[in-house]
Protein backbone atom coordinates (compact mmCIF):
# COMPACT_ATOMS: atom_id res chain seq x y z
CA UNK A 1 0.00 0.00 0.00
CA UNK A 2 1.42 3.62 -1.08
CA UNK A 3 0.57 6.41 0.98
CA UNK A 4 0.26 9.91 -0.54
CA UNK A 5 2.74 10.88 1.12
CA UNK A 6 5.26 7.71 0.59
CA UNK A 7 5.79 8.79 -3.54
CA UNK A 8 8.92 9.70 -3.93
CA UNK A 9 9.56 12.62 -5.49
CA UNK A 10 11.30 12.30 -8.93
CA UNK A 11 14.41 14.24 -8.03
CA UNK A 12 14.86 11.60 -5.01
CA UNK A 13 14.87 8.78 -7.37
CA UNK A 14 17.66 10.42 -9.67
CA UNK A 15 19.69 10.25 -6.26
CA UNK A 16 20.73 7.17 -6.81
CA UNK A 17 20.25 7.11 -10.56
CA UNK A 18 23.58 6.73 -12.65
CA UNK A 19 22.02 10.14 -14.46
CA UNK A 20 23.10 11.66 -11.75
CA UNK A 21 27.11 12.24 -12.28
CA UNK A 22 29.75 15.08 -12.07
CA UNK A 23 30.10 14.88 -15.56
CA UNK A 24 29.05 17.51 -17.72
CA UNK A 25 25.72 17.39 -19.14
CA UNK A 26 26.54 16.29 -22.92
CA UNK A 27 22.75 15.10 -24.52
CA UNK A 28 20.05 17.32 -24.11
CA UNK A 29 16.55 16.41 -25.76
CA UNK A 30 14.08 18.97 -26.32
CA UNK A 31 10.20 18.13 -27.33
CA UNK A 32 8.18 20.71 -28.64
CA UNK A 33 4.95 19.73 -30.31
CA UNK A 34 4.22 22.55 -32.75
CA UNK A 35 6.50 23.43 -35.92
CA UNK A 36 5.49 27.02 -35.02
CA UNK A 37 7.11 26.70 -31.86
CA UNK A 38 10.13 24.33 -33.56
CA UNK A 39 11.31 26.05 -36.21
CA UNK A 40 13.13 28.74 -34.59
CA UNK A 41 14.92 26.80 -32.11
CA UNK A 42 16.29 25.35 -35.20
CA UNK A 43 17.49 28.15 -36.61
CA UNK A 44 18.87 30.00 -33.83
CA UNK A 45 20.98 26.49 -33.08
CA UNK A 46 21.82 25.53 -36.35
CA UNK A 47 20.20 22.17 -36.08
CA UNK A 48 19.77 20.55 -39.17
CA UNK A 49 17.37 17.62 -39.90
CA UNK A 50 17.80 14.30 -39.64
CA UNK A 51 18.34 12.12 -42.97
CA UNK A 52 18.29 9.22 -41.87
CA UNK A 53 15.68 8.94 -39.11
CA UNK A 54 16.21 7.13 -35.64
CA UNK A 55 13.07 6.31 -35.84
CA UNK A 56 10.82 3.82 -37.27
CA UNK A 57 10.06 4.71 -41.24
CA UNK A 58 6.35 4.51 -40.68
CA UNK A 59 6.08 7.38 -38.16
CA UNK A 60 5.76 11.19 -38.76
CA UNK A 61 8.41 12.07 -36.16
CA UNK A 62 10.72 14.63 -36.88
CA UNK A 63 14.31 15.04 -35.60
CA UNK A 64 16.56 17.93 -35.75
CA UNK A 65 20.18 17.74 -34.12
CA UNK A 66 23.17 19.37 -34.29
CA UNK A 67 26.21 20.48 -31.48
CA UNK A 68 25.40 24.17 -29.81
CA UNK A 69 28.22 25.05 -27.24
CA UNK A 70 29.03 21.34 -26.68
CA UNK A 71 25.86 20.11 -26.03
CA UNK A 72 24.56 17.48 -28.44
CA UNK A 73 20.82 18.80 -29.08
CA UNK A 74 17.96 16.49 -30.31
CA UNK A 75 15.20 18.29 -31.16
CA UNK A 76 11.96 16.03 -31.14
CA UNK A 77 8.48 17.62 -33.17
CA UNK A 78 6.19 14.58 -33.44
CA UNK A 79 5.13 15.87 -37.16
CA UNK A 80 2.39 16.46 -38.80
CA UNK A 81 -1.13 14.03 -38.43
CA UNK A 82 -0.55 11.34 -41.42
CA UNK A 83 -4.06 11.38 -42.04
CA UNK A 84 -5.19 14.81 -41.30
CA UNK A 85 -2.07 17.28 -42.01
CA UNK A 86 -1.78 18.98 -38.00
CA UNK A 87 0.72 18.89 -36.01
CA UNK A 88 0.19 15.98 -33.61
CA UNK A 89 -0.40 17.57 -30.66
CA UNK A 90 -1.71 16.38 -27.38
CA UNK A 91 -0.40 13.81 -24.74
CA UNK A 92 -0.46 10.52 -27.14
CA UNK A 93 2.45 11.59 -29.29
CA UNK A 94 4.07 13.40 -27.18
CA UNK A 95 4.42 10.17 -24.85
CA UNK A 96 5.24 7.90 -27.75
CA UNK A 97 7.99 10.38 -28.97
CA UNK A 98 9.57 10.92 -25.29
CA UNK A 99 10.00 7.05 -24.81
CA UNK A 100 10.99 6.61 -28.68
CA UNK A 101 13.96 9.22 -28.25
CA UNK A 102 14.89 7.91 -24.47
CA UNK A 103 15.55 5.10 -26.06
CA UNK A 104 17.33 5.86 -29.29
CA UNK A 105 19.17 8.97 -28.24
CA UNK A 106 20.03 8.49 -24.14
CA UNK A 107 19.51 11.95 -23.19
CA UNK A 108 20.87 13.50 -19.67
CA UNK A 109 18.40 16.37 -19.64
CA UNK A 110 14.59 16.41 -21.83
CA UNK A 111 13.42 20.07 -21.73
CA UNK A 112 9.48 19.67 -22.77
CA UNK A 113 8.86 23.14 -24.32
CA UNK A 114 5.83 25.06 -25.57
CA UNK A 115 3.13 27.08 -25.08
CA UNK A 116 -0.01 27.07 -22.78
CA UNK A 117 -2.82 28.40 -21.17
CA UNK A 118 -2.14 30.62 -18.31
CA UNK A 119 -4.46 31.49 -15.09
CA UNK A 120 -4.50 35.43 -14.27
CA UNK A 121 -5.69 34.18 -11.02
CA UNK A 122 -1.91 32.86 -9.90
CA UNK A 123 -0.02 35.41 -11.89
CA UNK A 124 -0.24 34.64 -15.20
CA UNK A 125 0.31 37.24 -18.14
CA UNK A 126 0.55 36.53 -21.48
CA UNK A 127 4.24 36.27 -22.92
CA UNK A 128 5.20 34.87 -19.38
CA UNK A 129 7.38 31.90 -19.95
CA UNK A 130 6.88 29.97 -16.84
CA UNK A 131 9.37 26.76 -15.54
CA UNK A 132 7.59 24.42 -14.12
CA UNK A 133 7.50 22.43 -10.81
CA UNK A 134 5.33 19.84 -11.04
CA UNK A 135 3.54 18.69 -13.67
CA UNK A 136 -0.66 16.54 -13.06
CA UNK A 137 -3.36 15.83 -15.56
CA UNK A 138 -6.33 17.24 -15.36
CA UNK A 139 -8.72 14.89 -17.32
CA UNK A 140 -8.24 11.52 -16.17
CA UNK A 141 -10.79 11.00 -13.55
CA UNK A 142 -10.67 7.57 -12.42
CA UNK A 143 -12.47 7.78 -8.93
CA UNK A 144 -12.50 3.88 -7.97
CA UNK A 145 -14.33 3.45 -4.58
CA UNK A 146 -13.52 1.08 -2.07
CA UNK A 147 -10.14 0.49 -3.75
CA UNK A 148 -7.96 1.51 -0.83
CA UNK A 149 -7.27 5.57 -0.40
CA UNK A 150 -8.53 6.07 -4.45
CA UNK A 151 -5.03 5.01 -5.57
CA UNK A 152 -6.65 4.97 -9.03
CA UNK A 153 -7.42 8.28 -8.13
CA UNK A 154 -3.61 9.00 -8.08
CA UNK A 155 -2.96 7.28 -11.17
CA UNK A 156 -5.19 9.52 -13.05
CA UNK A 157 -4.04 12.78 -11.52
CA UNK A 158 -0.59 11.55 -12.63
CA UNK A 159 1.98 13.94 -10.62
CA UNK A 160 5.39 14.11 -11.40
CA UNK A 161 7.77 16.45 -9.86
CA UNK A 162 10.17 18.49 -12.18
CA UNK A 163 13.62 18.69 -11.54
CA UNK A 164 14.65 20.61 -9.50
CA UNK A 165 16.56 23.38 -10.73
CA UNK A 166 17.65 26.41 -7.96
CA UNK A 167 20.24 27.67 -9.66
CA UNK A 168 18.91 28.00 -13.06
CA UNK A 169 15.63 29.75 -11.57
CA UNK A 170 17.94 32.51 -9.89
CA UNK A 171 20.13 33.16 -12.16
CA UNK A 172 17.06 33.30 -15.20
CA UNK A 173 14.62 34.92 -13.02
CA UNK A 174 11.76 33.04 -14.70
CA UNK A 175 8.14 32.58 -12.75
CA UNK A 176 7.84 29.42 -11.76
CA UNK A 177 4.48 27.29 -11.07
CA UNK A 178 2.40 24.20 -11.80
CA UNK A 179 1.76 22.46 -14.79
CA UNK A 180 -1.51 20.99 -15.40
CA UNK A 181 -1.96 18.87 -18.71
CA UNK A 182 -4.79 17.21 -20.38
CA UNK A 183 -5.76 16.55 -24.30
CA UNK A 184 -8.37 19.51 -24.76
CA UNK A 185 -7.32 23.06 -25.57
CA UNK A 186 -10.90 24.25 -24.12
CA UNK A 187 -11.80 23.78 -20.18
CA UNK A 188 -14.84 21.92 -19.07
CA UNK A 189 -16.33 22.61 -15.22
CA UNK A 190 -14.44 19.50 -14.78
CA UNK A 191 -11.31 19.79 -15.98
CA UNK A 192 -11.68 23.43 -14.02
CA UNK A 193 -11.92 21.61 -10.76
CA UNK A 194 -9.33 19.27 -11.24
CA UNK A 195 -6.93 22.52 -12.28
CA UNK A 196 -8.06 24.18 -9.29
CA UNK A 197 -7.13 21.01 -6.92
CA UNK A 198 -3.45 20.21 -9.03
CA UNK A 199 -2.88 24.05 -8.30
CA UNK A 200 -1.69 25.15 -11.86
CA UNK A 201 -0.75 27.89 -13.20
CA UNK A 202 -0.01 26.90 -16.76
CA UNK A 203 -2.57 24.35 -18.69
CA UNK A 204 -0.95 22.49 -21.33
CA UNK A 205 -1.10 19.26 -23.73
CA UNK A 206 2.21 17.50 -23.26
CA UNK A 207 3.99 18.54 -20.22
CA UNK A 208 2.22 15.80 -18.04
CA UNK A 209 2.99 13.24 -20.84
CA UNK A 210 6.47 13.25 -21.29
CA UNK A 211 7.29 13.77 -17.44
CA UNK A 212 5.24 10.32 -16.92
CA UNK A 213 7.81 8.37 -19.57
CA UNK A 214 10.83 10.43 -18.62
CA UNK A 215 9.70 9.22 -14.96
CA UNK A 216 9.76 5.93 -15.60
CA UNK A 217 13.81 6.35 -17.25
CA UNK A 218 14.61 8.29 -14.70
CA UNK A 219 16.07 11.06 -16.91
CA UNK A 220 15.84 14.65 -15.28
CA UNK A 221 13.30 16.53 -17.11
CA UNK A 222 12.45 20.39 -17.06
CA UNK A 223 9.03 21.97 -18.50
CA UNK A 224 9.35 25.64 -20.27
CA UNK A 225 5.88 26.86 -20.99
CA UNK A 226 5.09 30.57 -22.55
CA UNK A 227 1.46 31.42 -22.05
CA UNK A 228 -0.52 32.24 -25.36
CA UNK A 229 -3.85 32.86 -23.79
CA UNK A 230 -5.21 33.47 -20.05
CA UNK A 231 -7.72 30.79 -19.74
CA UNK A 232 -9.87 32.73 -16.46
CA UNK A 233 -9.73 35.90 -19.04
CA UNK A 234 -12.56 37.78 -21.08
CA UNK A 235 -11.33 36.28 -24.46
CA UNK A 236 -12.17 32.79 -26.18
CA UNK A 237 -9.28 30.41 -25.79
CA UNK A 238 -8.87 29.58 -29.55
CA UNK A 239 -8.82 33.00 -30.99
CA UNK A 240 -6.13 34.26 -28.30
CA UNK A 241 -4.25 31.54 -28.23
CA UNK A 242 -3.85 32.01 -32.20
CA UNK A 243 -3.25 35.24 -31.98
CA UNK A 244 -0.25 35.19 -29.86
CA UNK A 245 1.43 32.05 -31.25
CA UNK A 246 4.17 33.71 -32.98
CA UNK A 247 5.10 35.77 -31.05
CA UNK A 248 5.12 34.27 -27.64
CA UNK A 249 7.05 31.16 -29.48
CA UNK A 250 9.33 33.63 -29.88
CA UNK A 251 9.88 34.36 -26.04
CA UNK A 252 9.60 31.05 -25.15
CA UNK A 253 12.62 30.50 -28.12
CA UNK A 254 14.29 33.23 -26.15
CA UNK A 255 13.72 31.62 -22.95
CA UNK A 256 15.07 27.72 -23.87
CA UNK A 257 18.19 29.31 -25.48
CA UNK A 258 19.12 31.38 -22.38
CA UNK A 259 18.08 27.68 -20.46
CA UNK A 260 20.45 25.89 -22.54
CA UNK A 261 23.31 28.32 -22.48
CA UNK A 262 22.74 28.49 -18.69
CA UNK A 263 23.45 24.57 -18.73
CA UNK A 264 26.37 24.33 -21.29
CA UNK A 265 29.33 23.14 -19.11
CA UNK A 266 27.20 21.98 -15.63
CA UNK A 267 26.21 18.82 -14.49
CA UNK A 268 22.89 17.63 -13.60
CA UNK A 269 22.65 18.59 -10.02
CA UNK A 270 23.91 21.79 -10.94
CA UNK A 271 20.71 23.55 -12.90
CA UNK B 1 -6.19 20.31 -47.56
CA UNK B 2 -8.02 16.61 -46.41
CA UNK B 3 -12.01 16.60 -46.72
CA UNK B 4 -13.43 14.18 -43.80
CA UNK B 5 -14.24 12.44 -46.56
CA UNK B 6 -11.25 12.07 -47.69
CA UNK B 7 -9.74 10.55 -45.00
CA UNK B 8 -9.47 7.22 -45.55
CA UNK B 9 -10.66 4.17 -44.37
CA UNK B 10 -7.50 2.00 -42.79
CA UNK B 11 -9.05 -0.91 -44.70
CA UNK B 12 -8.62 1.02 -48.11
CA UNK B 13 -4.84 1.58 -46.60
CA UNK B 14 -4.15 -1.87 -45.51
CA UNK B 15 -5.09 -2.70 -49.13
CA UNK B 16 -2.15 -1.63 -50.42
CA UNK B 17 -0.01 -3.31 -47.55
CA UNK B 18 1.79 -6.04 -47.63
CA UNK B 19 -0.03 -7.54 -44.14
CA UNK B 20 -3.04 -8.38 -46.73
CA UNK B 21 -1.00 -11.44 -47.74
CA UNK B 22 -2.96 -14.84 -48.91
CA UNK B 23 -0.84 -16.54 -46.21
CA UNK B 24 -2.77 -17.12 -42.78
CA UNK B 25 -2.38 -15.02 -39.79
CA UNK B 26 0.50 -16.13 -37.86
CA UNK B 27 0.97 -13.86 -34.98
CA UNK B 28 -1.61 -12.19 -32.28
CA UNK B 29 -0.89 -9.38 -30.49
CA UNK B 30 -3.20 -8.68 -27.67
CA UNK B 31 -3.45 -5.36 -25.76
CA UNK B 32 -5.63 -5.86 -22.42
CA UNK B 33 -5.08 -2.87 -19.64
CA UNK B 34 -6.42 -5.05 -16.65
CA UNK B 35 -4.74 -8.14 -14.88
CA UNK B 36 -7.94 -9.56 -13.61
CA UNK B 37 -8.88 -9.35 -17.47
CA UNK B 38 -5.58 -10.88 -18.73
CA UNK B 39 -5.21 -13.34 -16.62
CA UNK B 40 -8.02 -15.96 -17.32
CA UNK B 41 -6.80 -15.82 -21.05
CA UNK B 42 -3.23 -16.64 -19.95
CA UNK B 43 -4.59 -19.53 -18.34
CA UNK B 44 -6.98 -20.44 -21.58
CA UNK B 45 -4.15 -19.88 -23.93
CA UNK B 46 -1.57 -21.53 -21.50
CA UNK B 47 0.74 -18.59 -21.99
CA UNK B 48 3.77 -18.54 -19.86
CA UNK B 49 5.26 -15.18 -18.70
CA UNK B 50 8.54 -13.97 -20.80
CA UNK B 51 11.89 -14.62 -18.54
CA UNK B 52 13.71 -11.90 -21.05
CA UNK B 53 11.72 -8.62 -21.69
CA UNK B 54 11.82 -7.93 -25.05
CA UNK B 55 10.79 -4.09 -23.39
CA UNK B 56 13.10 -1.94 -21.95
CA UNK B 57 14.47 -3.01 -18.63
CA UNK B 58 12.63 0.08 -16.70
CA UNK B 59 8.74 -0.46 -17.67
CA UNK B 60 6.57 -2.42 -16.11
CA UNK B 61 4.67 -4.04 -19.53
CA UNK B 62 4.40 -7.56 -18.80
CA UNK B 63 4.38 -10.33 -22.27
CA UNK B 64 2.89 -13.68 -21.75
CA UNK B 65 3.49 -15.93 -24.88
CA UNK B 66 2.81 -19.42 -26.61
CA UNK B 67 1.43 -21.16 -29.45
CA UNK B 68 -2.11 -22.10 -29.45
CA UNK B 69 -3.72 -23.59 -32.33
CA UNK B 70 -0.57 -22.93 -34.46
CA UNK B 71 -1.06 -19.21 -33.58
CA UNK B 72 1.79 -17.16 -31.86
CA UNK B 73 -0.04 -15.72 -29.09
CA UNK B 74 1.62 -12.50 -27.53
CA UNK B 75 -0.50 -11.37 -25.09
CA UNK B 76 0.84 -7.74 -23.17
CA UNK B 77 -0.49 -5.87 -20.26
CA UNK B 78 1.13 -2.78 -19.25
CA UNK B 79 1.23 -3.90 -15.73
CA UNK B 80 1.28 -2.41 -12.30
CA UNK B 81 1.99 1.61 -12.05
CA UNK B 82 5.80 1.88 -10.94
CA UNK B 83 4.90 4.69 -8.20
CA UNK B 84 1.24 3.54 -7.10
CA UNK B 85 0.43 -0.52 -7.84
CA UNK B 86 -2.30 -0.29 -9.96
CA UNK B 87 -2.94 -1.28 -13.69
CA UNK B 88 -1.54 1.07 -16.06
CA UNK B 89 -4.69 2.10 -17.37
CA UNK B 90 -5.41 4.94 -20.09
CA UNK B 91 -4.05 5.94 -23.74
CA UNK B 92 -0.84 6.53 -22.83
CA UNK B 93 0.17 2.97 -21.31
CA UNK B 94 -2.06 2.03 -24.38
CA UNK B 95 -0.39 3.80 -27.03
CA UNK B 96 3.17 2.78 -25.54
CA UNK B 97 2.55 -0.45 -25.11
CA UNK B 98 1.00 -0.95 -28.42
CA UNK B 99 3.74 1.14 -29.94
CA UNK B 100 6.95 -0.99 -28.32
CA UNK B 101 4.94 -4.29 -29.16
CA UNK B 102 4.77 -3.56 -32.56
CA UNK B 103 8.18 -3.14 -33.24
CA UNK B 104 9.28 -5.90 -30.88
CA UNK B 105 6.98 -8.54 -31.98
CA UNK B 106 5.83 -7.57 -36.00
CA UNK B 107 2.63 -8.94 -35.27
CA UNK B 108 -0.58 -10.29 -38.30
CA UNK B 109 -2.84 -9.14 -36.12
CA UNK B 110 -3.97 -6.68 -32.71
CA UNK B 111 -6.56 -7.68 -30.92
CA UNK B 112 -7.82 -5.09 -27.51
CA UNK B 113 -9.59 -6.46 -25.53
CA UNK B 114 -11.23 -5.41 -22.60
CA UNK B 115 -13.76 -3.97 -20.24
CA UNK B 116 -16.23 -1.25 -21.16
CA UNK B 117 -19.16 0.95 -20.74
CA UNK B 118 -22.77 0.29 -22.23
CA UNK B 119 -25.16 2.64 -23.58
CA UNK B 120 -28.59 0.93 -22.70
CA UNK B 121 -30.51 3.16 -25.24
CA UNK B 122 -27.80 1.84 -28.07
CA UNK B 123 -28.64 -1.71 -26.80
CA UNK B 124 -25.95 -2.46 -24.88
CA UNK B 125 -26.64 -5.13 -21.54
CA UNK B 126 -24.13 -5.87 -18.42
CA UNK B 127 -21.99 -8.87 -20.29
CA UNK B 128 -22.71 -8.21 -23.85
CA UNK B 129 -19.02 -8.52 -25.60
CA UNK B 130 -19.23 -6.01 -28.65
CA UNK B 131 -17.05 -6.18 -31.67
CA UNK B 132 -16.13 -2.50 -32.68
CA UNK B 133 -16.68 -1.17 -35.94
CA UNK B 134 -14.72 2.09 -35.23
CA UNK B 135 -13.14 4.05 -32.76
CA UNK B 136 -12.88 7.60 -31.35
CA UNK B 137 -11.76 9.48 -28.44
CA UNK B 138 -14.35 11.69 -26.59
CA UNK B 139 -12.04 13.78 -24.42
CA UNK B 140 -9.80 15.74 -26.97
CA UNK B 141 -11.75 18.86 -27.58
CA UNK B 142 -9.45 20.99 -29.96
CA UNK B 143 -11.98 23.40 -31.38
CA UNK B 144 -9.81 26.03 -33.22
CA UNK B 145 -11.33 27.96 -35.76
CA UNK B 146 -9.85 29.66 -38.54
CA UNK B 147 -8.20 26.26 -39.12
CA UNK B 148 -9.98 25.62 -42.31
CA UNK B 149 -12.72 23.12 -41.90
CA UNK B 150 -11.80 22.59 -38.06
CA UNK B 151 -9.01 19.91 -38.90
CA UNK B 152 -7.84 20.26 -35.09
CA UNK B 153 -11.29 19.29 -34.22
CA UNK B 154 -10.85 16.23 -36.60
CA UNK B 155 -7.65 15.35 -35.59
CA UNK B 156 -8.52 15.46 -31.75
CA UNK B 157 -11.81 12.83 -32.30
CA UNK B 158 -9.27 10.90 -33.57
CA UNK B 159 -11.22 8.23 -35.59
CA UNK B 160 -10.31 5.26 -37.27
CA UNK B 161 -11.61 2.13 -37.85
CA UNK B 162 -11.59 -1.34 -36.94
CA UNK B 163 -10.12 -4.10 -39.44
CA UNK B 164 -13.49 -5.22 -41.16
CA UNK B 165 -14.35 -9.10 -40.24
CA UNK B 166 -17.95 -9.86 -41.89
CA UNK B 167 -17.74 -12.84 -41.55
CA UNK B 168 -16.24 -13.70 -37.66
CA UNK B 169 -19.23 -10.99 -37.24
CA UNK B 170 -21.54 -13.95 -39.06
CA UNK B 171 -20.11 -16.83 -37.40
CA UNK B 172 -19.76 -15.54 -33.75
CA UNK B 173 -23.10 -13.42 -33.28
CA UNK B 174 -21.24 -10.73 -31.82
CA UNK B 175 -23.03 -7.36 -31.20
CA UNK B 176 -20.98 -4.73 -33.36
CA UNK B 177 -21.17 -1.37 -32.25
CA UNK B 178 -18.95 2.22 -32.07
CA UNK B 179 -16.54 2.42 -29.44
CA UNK B 180 -15.64 6.06 -27.56
CA UNK B 181 -12.35 6.34 -25.66
CA UNK B 182 -11.38 8.55 -22.80
CA UNK B 183 -9.32 8.81 -20.34
CA UNK B 184 -11.54 9.10 -17.43
CA UNK B 185 -14.17 6.54 -15.46
CA UNK B 186 -16.54 9.14 -15.56
CA UNK B 187 -18.63 11.10 -18.19
CA UNK B 188 -18.47 14.75 -18.00
CA UNK B 189 -21.48 16.59 -19.95
CA UNK B 190 -18.41 17.77 -22.18
CA UNK B 191 -18.11 13.74 -22.12
CA UNK B 192 -21.14 12.60 -23.11
CA UNK B 193 -21.88 15.33 -26.08
CA UNK B 194 -18.79 13.56 -27.81
CA UNK B 195 -19.72 10.08 -27.30
CA UNK B 196 -22.91 11.41 -28.71
CA UNK B 197 -21.78 12.57 -31.46
CA UNK B 198 -19.62 9.62 -31.95
CA UNK B 199 -22.47 7.42 -32.21
CA UNK B 200 -20.73 5.31 -29.47
CA UNK B 201 -22.47 2.27 -28.09
CA UNK B 202 -20.10 1.30 -25.80
CA UNK B 203 -17.04 4.00 -23.92
CA UNK B 204 -13.65 2.45 -22.46
CA UNK B 205 -10.23 4.26 -21.74
CA UNK B 206 -7.71 2.77 -24.49
CA UNK B 207 -9.17 1.32 -28.00
CA UNK B 208 -8.95 4.30 -29.62
CA UNK B 209 -5.35 4.64 -28.37
CA UNK B 210 -4.22 1.69 -29.54
CA UNK B 211 -6.28 2.12 -33.17
CA UNK B 212 -3.96 5.48 -33.57
CA UNK B 213 -1.00 3.35 -33.25
CA UNK B 214 -1.83 0.62 -35.09
CA UNK B 215 -3.12 2.99 -37.65
CA UNK B 216 0.18 4.66 -37.96
CA UNK B 217 2.15 1.08 -38.58
CA UNK B 218 -1.18 -0.30 -40.87
CA UNK B 219 -1.28 -3.38 -38.62
CA UNK B 220 -4.87 -4.46 -38.67
CA UNK B 221 -6.78 -4.20 -35.22
CA UNK B 222 -10.12 -5.59 -33.73
CA UNK B 223 -11.64 -4.51 -30.44
CA UNK B 224 -13.38 -6.54 -27.96
CA UNK B 225 -15.19 -4.82 -25.20
CA UNK B 226 -17.49 -6.33 -22.89
CA UNK B 227 -20.14 -4.38 -20.53
CA UNK B 228 -19.26 -4.25 -17.13
CA UNK B 229 -21.34 -1.14 -16.65
CA UNK B 230 -24.40 0.67 -17.91
CA UNK B 231 -23.17 4.50 -18.10
CA UNK B 232 -26.85 5.59 -19.22
CA UNK B 233 -28.66 3.69 -16.32
CA UNK B 234 -29.50 3.85 -12.29
CA UNK B 235 -26.09 2.73 -10.36
CA UNK B 236 -22.85 5.00 -10.19
CA UNK B 237 -20.66 3.44 -12.78
CA UNK B 238 -17.21 2.14 -10.69
CA UNK B 239 -19.63 0.66 -8.14
CA UNK B 240 -21.04 -1.58 -11.12
CA UNK B 241 -17.68 -1.73 -12.73
CA UNK B 242 -16.36 -3.34 -9.43
CA UNK B 243 -19.48 -5.63 -8.94
CA UNK B 244 -19.31 -6.86 -12.30
CA UNK B 245 -15.65 -6.57 -13.11
CA UNK B 246 -14.76 -10.81 -12.60
CA UNK B 247 -18.41 -12.47 -14.21
CA UNK B 248 -18.07 -10.22 -17.34
CA UNK B 249 -13.79 -10.49 -17.81
CA UNK B 250 -15.08 -14.26 -18.29
CA UNK B 251 -17.68 -13.66 -20.68
CA UNK B 252 -14.74 -11.52 -22.08
CA UNK B 253 -11.98 -14.16 -22.53
CA UNK B 254 -14.36 -16.47 -23.49
CA UNK B 255 -15.28 -14.07 -26.69
CA UNK B 256 -11.84 -13.23 -27.05
CA UNK B 257 -10.92 -17.64 -27.01
CA UNK B 258 -14.29 -18.39 -29.50
CA UNK B 259 -12.26 -15.15 -31.76
CA UNK B 260 -8.87 -16.64 -31.67
CA UNK B 261 -10.23 -19.93 -32.79
CA UNK B 262 -12.10 -18.43 -35.91
CA UNK B 263 -9.07 -16.83 -36.54
CA UNK B 264 -6.50 -19.99 -36.31
CA UNK B 265 -5.74 -21.04 -40.01
CA UNK B 266 -7.33 -17.78 -42.00
CA UNK B 267 -6.16 -15.18 -43.68
CA UNK B 268 -6.48 -11.91 -42.64
CA UNK B 269 -8.97 -11.10 -45.16
CA UNK B 270 -11.54 -14.26 -44.32
CA UNK B 271 -12.27 -12.62 -41.34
Amino acid sequence: MVLPKDIPSSAENYMDSQTLTKLPISSILIIIAMQTEALPLVEKFQLSEDQKSVFPKEVPWVRYQGIYRNLQINLIWPGKDLALGVDSVGTISASLVTYASIQALHPDLIINAGTAGGFKAKGASIGDVFLVSECAFHDRRIPIPFTVLQVFDLYGVGLKQAWKTPNLHKELDLKVGKLSTGDSLDMSAQDESSIVANDATVKDMEGAAVAYVADIFKVPAIFLKAVTDIVDGEKPTAEEFLQNLATVSAALDQAVTKVIDFISGKCIHEL
